[in-house]
């Protein structure tokens, strides 16, 4: 089957067309400034990047030019739209509705309005991008994969706030957590590539990217992951704060004369290590630099980063009552060996050492654990259109 | 030494008379209701409970008729106030300026004036009550203890939220923590009671009461702590949400039309087991036989206050990179043995076993764990009291 990945954002759009029989990518790209000015990126597999700057006042132009780009006598990949057996759309947020993910129809439709309260900026832009293709691609199955789902098996215990219960009951107020499809990816591949029974394996996925989180998997189910009601909490990322003393809020916001929505750009957008190394960068390799020529606020900014993973795994081994094996991915996940060392140096109680040769190895799978670490440390890079790819096909084919 | 230790809240004010050289305590009790009527319990060692109901307009008539107790010719404890040697402040904010106890001076008040915006509603009370008792016993060298000051040796990486530094700067916005003086005092007893070096020790204090906190103590130095710029911060409490996703703040205002003050308060006072039980109620006795009676709010109440509790233990072991000690004190974790065996159970794969006949005794400093358990873990019961006055006393001593 030929699938084709669509992400859509507000005022972007990332694609990707997969040939799911043997998961290469065949063409992929992304719309930027929707609605502004418009510049689409195509790219045909083995061959250079294409960039066209064209007018895209909506979602639907955008999405045109993605399948007339793809329909391209001469770097097309495909000759007509019926070639395109199906869609799988990116949307963030599924609520508690969604446990995995699902078939587009209108139920589904109805189901995402409802929580879109929950993520205001995401899952309207995420229904847009469903819609144009239903309107664009009439009759082409589309399927929906949910930020959210591969949580949806945590306990109570992990994803209730200690607050009022009929907050929970009246407006969803708990712990959702996100990157679930990244989450889930890894850690299959984690116990696949390490050659490990999924269904009696213990897992930590730490996904840090300029978003961040760590999850604890058991038995090839999510148990507790770091971002809560949005993505903002848990680990301190690149903008975002991660977890603060919720009172911050009420006393930030009292000094600087600002709402709690005021507060909350904040935490947002100007925190995570960018606030702590003052506006340097949110750019690890802008920090490693930095710190490297003796920029002290950088390097606490990486210590607090670190910190927080360290802290985050301790915790999760403790939920899980140990851990057989921890993964790495993402950006930063993937490619700061320094981070990772570090970060791993606070577990040799739990007899975990690192071989560094291993830990260098870059792009690929890697067991990055010496032969006689107690638990296997490996760096699995993620592929979320892949996973998409690969949960449109199985929903489809039932 | 005779020690009067005084912990004086905005209307009421707790006292004990201890010999530091026995260690004795020769009389306690506590004003109550100051500004409103008022009412004085007295207690001398040995004796029943004195209450009087008598006008307390200020607490100077308060700490007055203290003083007045005190030298009773029938139940006293002191012939003149010329034996009172010293007196302890409990004080609950040090802020930065104090990393252990001190003597009051002119310097020190002005310090604490300057501090009381972080702890608004207890710094000033605390201040009250030293003015008035410098007046009613000039000369009587006095103390100030600090629930922040054992704290003060976390690293920068612990302490620091990753929002812009500048508001660490100029509001002093980082994680202090509270309870000091019982996590110093037990980390040190846990210590001596297991036969320790104190010096090359790594110890988790887990003061669970009505307000808790957990702490992570090396080498007697606290390098971390789960409450934060408040007392509102880490685990859930009686009727506080500890962390949530700081989000919550905004959305929770929005639904509800409160600012971020309102919703804090919310936070401060509705949350916590109370707001998960419905408003049951937030002592854990009463959750415990409503769990027992089949009430599936008091128990998930329950296992979040405990889920909390092991996740945050499992992450100072991971900031430690290990663990010698786990201590519990305080009102649950001196009395519950239902929690305690309840959170360590996630903790075989660190190698603790837990004795439950050792786990039902009660009232003593008791190690809980069976002699092979890779951990000691204990039962010691907290005593700030005698904490504030051994502080006085060696800070009086020089």
């Amino acid at each position: 089957m030929k699938v084709l990945v669509i992400n859509c954002g507000s005022s972007s759009l990332k694609y990707q067309v997969i040939d799911s029989d043997t998961e290469a990518v065949l063409a992929k790209g992304l719309c930027e400034r929707i609605g502004i000015d418009g510049r689409l990126v195509y790219q045909k597999a083995g061959l250079d990047k294409e960039i066209t700057e064209a007018a895209m006042p909506t979602h639907k132009e955008a999405i045109q030019m993605v399948l007339d780009a793809l329909q391209n006598e001469k770097t097309g990949v495909i000759k007509s739209l019926k070639e395109i057996d199906a869609v799988g759309h990116r949307v963030v947020h599924g609520g508690e509705k969604f446990a995995c993910s699902a078939k587009v129809d209108d139920e589904m439709i109805k189901a995402l309005e409802e929580c879109s309260g929950l993520a205001p900026l995401h899952n309207p832009a995420n229904l847009i991008g469903i819609r144009v293709c239903q309107e664009l691609m009439p009759g082409v199955p589309m399927v929906g994969c949910f930020d959210t789902a591969f949580h949806q098996t945590m306990p109570k215990k992990a994803y209730l706030y200690p607050i009022p219960i009929e907050y929970y009951e009246k407006y969803g107020i708990r712990k959702y957590g996100f990157h679930g499809t990244s989450h889930s990816f890894v850690s299959k591949e984690t116990a696949k590539f390490l050659g490990m029974d999924l269904n009696h394996s213990k897992i930590i996925v730490c996904h840090l990217g300029n978003g961040a989180s760590v999850s604890a998997v058991v038995n090839g189910k999510c148990v507790d992951t770091s971002m809560g009601l949005t993505p903002l909490a848990g680990l301190c990322m690149g903008t975002r704060s991660g977890d603060v003393d919720p009172s911050v809020v009420e006393f930030l916001g009292k000094k600087l004369n600002l709402d709690a929505s005021g507060v909350l750009q904040i935490l947002n957008k100007k925190s995570g290590v960018y606030g702590l190394s003052r506006g340097l960068s949110s750019d690890f390799r802008d920090l490693a630099s930095a710190a490297a020529d003796g920029n002290q606020d950088a390097k606490v900014a990486l210590e607090v980063f670190a910190y927080r993973v360290v802290t985050t795994i301790g915790a999760y081994i403790a939920a899980m009552n140990g851990v057989d094996a921890i993964a790495f991915t993402a950006g930063i996940g993937e490619n700061d060996k320094e981070i990772r060392k570090e970060i791993m140096s606070n577990f040799t109680y739990m007899g975990i050492q690192i071989d560094d040769e291993k830990n260098a190895v870059r792009g690929e799978n890697v067991k990055i654990s010496t032969d006689d670490s107690k638990v296997a440390v490996c760096v699995i890079p993620t592929n979320e259109e892949l996973a998409i790819c690969r949960d449109t096909v199985a929903i489809l084919k039932g």
